[in-house]
């Protein structure tokens, strides 16, 4: 069972979103008023005010929450139920469990490990799994289970099925730090819960192999970062934080590389973090980011 | 009378800050539905779940808004009063009064006259008024008018007291762009309204006279502009917004002050945005921005 | 005859690129000394110690330059040709003229006659050309020449032909601010000079119409603008600045391309401000920007 | 003996400066190309064509350089005395040996480490000295020895003779990583070799103990580090880089803290690579970065 966060005891988040509606905000706040707890934060947003879109993310204090999610939960359910709204209620004390999966690169992978002994980042990772086995004594210096699943030839099924195996259940979402394997829409389906992955990006985009070559030849000035969840449209899903780095022509393609991978780290984390704290709502092809 | 600006019409803003308590937010979400109004963005914060200070900026859209206007103040003082709670109500159709104070630099002022312009601040302008005649052409080629009031000799109180009273009932707030001359705390308390300055800042901070050329002799790598509300403690008072541009050892002083004077216009332009925007709330000497 | 820049007076610009071999800095500097000059500043960059493209750019102080400058090219004439190098110098305290293409936006025109009387480009404006008539009382408010060009139907040669005639021989290069014209491949060709245009950017590229509407869908963070030369693949030639402004979920695709204009505008003013100074060589399809 | 970089063989750096005089750069290059050498990138720059100072960088690639490295020294003092100029050459596949002295905090200390794994700083790391036991796995972890030099009492004059006594002679520079101890004036003396520190830095400075707590109640929008050469005058020397990230009321004066320790690990990082390249040259009390 993982650690509670003291310093989020009692703190629940609520997220909401679905079709707007008169009064929504009114009849949230007001359930909250009547368990008793007081609002930390309320981030509210409709993307048209005529037949838009509803968001909302509100952290609230609630002493003893734990004795009362359920009953909140259910109440929540009979009030939000008749508007046709999504939502979830999370304890925020409770951290989220994180796997990680890596290749051969150890920029983003190290960047979340560390992060996450210094308590930046408020999850849990029950494991990292990866195609190679270079990174495992690091990992595992971290104190974290290290699982090494091959990734050869065409048939990618049978690796994808241990991957499942290991995470059903024991996981809250998946990282893809560097994984450089091609997941199936079959793997997206049976993961069952949110994959976020990280990618280089450029001004203007380069597509196909050796993109740094291509930006290198086409005298880029900027090269960034795009993190994303993960859709069957591979590297097409909706986008959680981007970044970008300077670059100049006295650097090479292998340097460009090498910043960009600093870019990706940054970029990485920072979509982790918000994912953890349930900042993030995805909507159609894109997000919104309390 | 100022134009309306037609893609808000029926939208308010209600901004409320002061002691947090329960059951705040369920109040004043509850009020604004049974006035028949959707709320578009709800943003709140409070600094500290027991015993802090509770912010909160609503926007809401209410069919003939100004037919119901008055009632609604009347039931939010009625709401909020009890709770000790500081409240403006705003009819975000009707562009905020602007004056423009400034001297004999033009970039902060030209760009703020610009913008306006574009529809990009949705403000209007009744009045430039400066100490130097040197922008009166430029100000009037934007049909707006232009006042000198010269600021010469020790005793500034009669040029201050002619600002005051061209200023007074005719504006709602006022903007320092790059107006030279200190203004006393009689000024600050006889004009009534906000009044938002600019200026540069450096890291680490470079006191007194020719700040540039000490940044220089320092080989700074940054120099920022900072954008914040004229209290009493000059330059002291709350920050809004703020920002830096890189420079280099190639750089002259002037060529880093061209640069810093480019920071300065961006930076003042977003913070006169997100004050016209009712996005800005201060409290003690910082703000809280929406 | 443009004016010339007092500060600058006596001071020329070398530059010089092509194939790279031992020697070539060691002789253009000894000729320099030769003729009693005085190196401000050296930037020389080989992309490959081993066969690769040479590039250099100095500046040098010569009293009474003028009175050798004829002496002085056929010194590097002499000098550079064995070496197979291509090379220019200029006088640094004669502006270089620039021609100005616009469209309906002011944005990125007006930015550029505002940082001219400043002061900020080392330029004259012999002329703005547009295809509309609604910035010309702006333009000639500056005491620059406006002419109108309209530009409809399908065959834009006439139109091409009368603006080359106009540039023929005036200018020293041209900036598209915004001119929503494809310009054809004999005009690139017949206009003879540089033309530096800007463009929006997206990190992911949204192809076709309505980028920032499609940016809104994705949710991108960040959006962006290049500046680069024209060359007849349209939007592909070699890149001089990029930058980029982060944008939220809150933006509509209006605030978002409004921002972007602001990005646009500080972009393009760059680029003109280091082809102006002569720190942009071009390569193949990049630059190198010293 | 440190491994060599194999990358950079027969690779030379040259950085000079001192007196600005006509000729200098000829006699320079002359001399490289006498030497039958060839010039990677070459970076001058006077800060005053008249009486001022000149600055210069050059790498360049000479086949067998170790053979003939003690030749071309005896070369450059033949030829730099005269001109009382300050020199250096360096072979840049020989990698600069580095010492980091460190306290509890990890950030920067780690950072440091990985990207010396990761072959991103052309450094060798010979030593971790720290007044705290907490990240002696850690550093051991690397393959990097630790050494724990306790810092109690006002006295530290031991300890420091300590310290210096294990660096003299083992290194080339020291980094202080967050390393929580006022040096004294003897120690930079008796040091011998230059002493990078990190620091944050804020618009406006908050001098004296609990500075994020005081940029906090300012409401402060930006916080930044500075990292520079450690001089008798404390947090005062030159400049190396500086860097800022965003925050906003949200944000607690932990989180800040937290988003500043991710400024201080990049902006040291950044400092200590252009260091290890012999990018920085000392003057006065700024640095000129090539």
């Amino acid at each position: 069972m993982p650690t509670h966060n003291e310093a989020l005891r009692d703190q629940a988040c609520l997220i909401i979103h679905g079709p707007d509606q008169p009064g929504l905000v009114a009849a949230v706040t007001a359930l909250i008023t009547r368990h008793k707890a007081n609002i930390v934060t309320l981030d509210q947003y409709s993307d048209n005010p005529e037949g838009g879109a509803f968001f909302q993310r509100v952290v609230f204090h609630r002493p003893e929450l734990a004795a009362v999610f359920h009953e909140l939960e259910a109440d929540l359910a009979e009030t939000l139920t008749p508007y046709g709204m999504t939502w979830k209620l999370t304890d925020q004390s409770v951290p989220k469990r994180m796997a990680i999966l890596a290749s051969t690169s150890d920029h983003c992978l190290l960047d979340l490990l560390w992060r996450h002994r210094r308590g930046e980042l408020p999850v849990s990772i029950p494991m990292v799994i990866s195609n190679h086995t270079n990174t495992a004594e690091d990992v595992r210096s971290f104190g974290i289970p290290f699982f090494h699943i091959p990734s050869q030839g065409p048939d990618k099924s049978a690796a994808e099925a241990e991957i499942v195996k290991l995470l059903a259940g024991n996981v809250d979402f998946v990282v893809l730090a560097r994984y450089m394997q091609i997941l199936s829409d079959d793997f997206i389906t049976n993961v069952g819960v949110p994959v976020i992955n990280i990618h280089h990006s450029f001004l203007p985009a380069f597509i196909g192999a050796g993109p740094y070559k291509k930006a290198k030849e086409r005298g880029v000035k900027l090269i960034g970062a795009t993190s994303h969840y993960v859709t069957k449209d591979l590297d097409e899903g909706p986008i959680i934080e981007q970044d970008v780095a300077r670059v100049d022509h006295s650097m090479t393609a292998a340097d460009m590389q090498q910043r960009g991978a600093n870019v990706e780290r940054a970029v990485l984390s920072r979509a982790v973090l918000w994912h953890a704290q349930d900042r993030v709502i995805r909507h159609g092809n894109h997000t919104v980011v309390f």
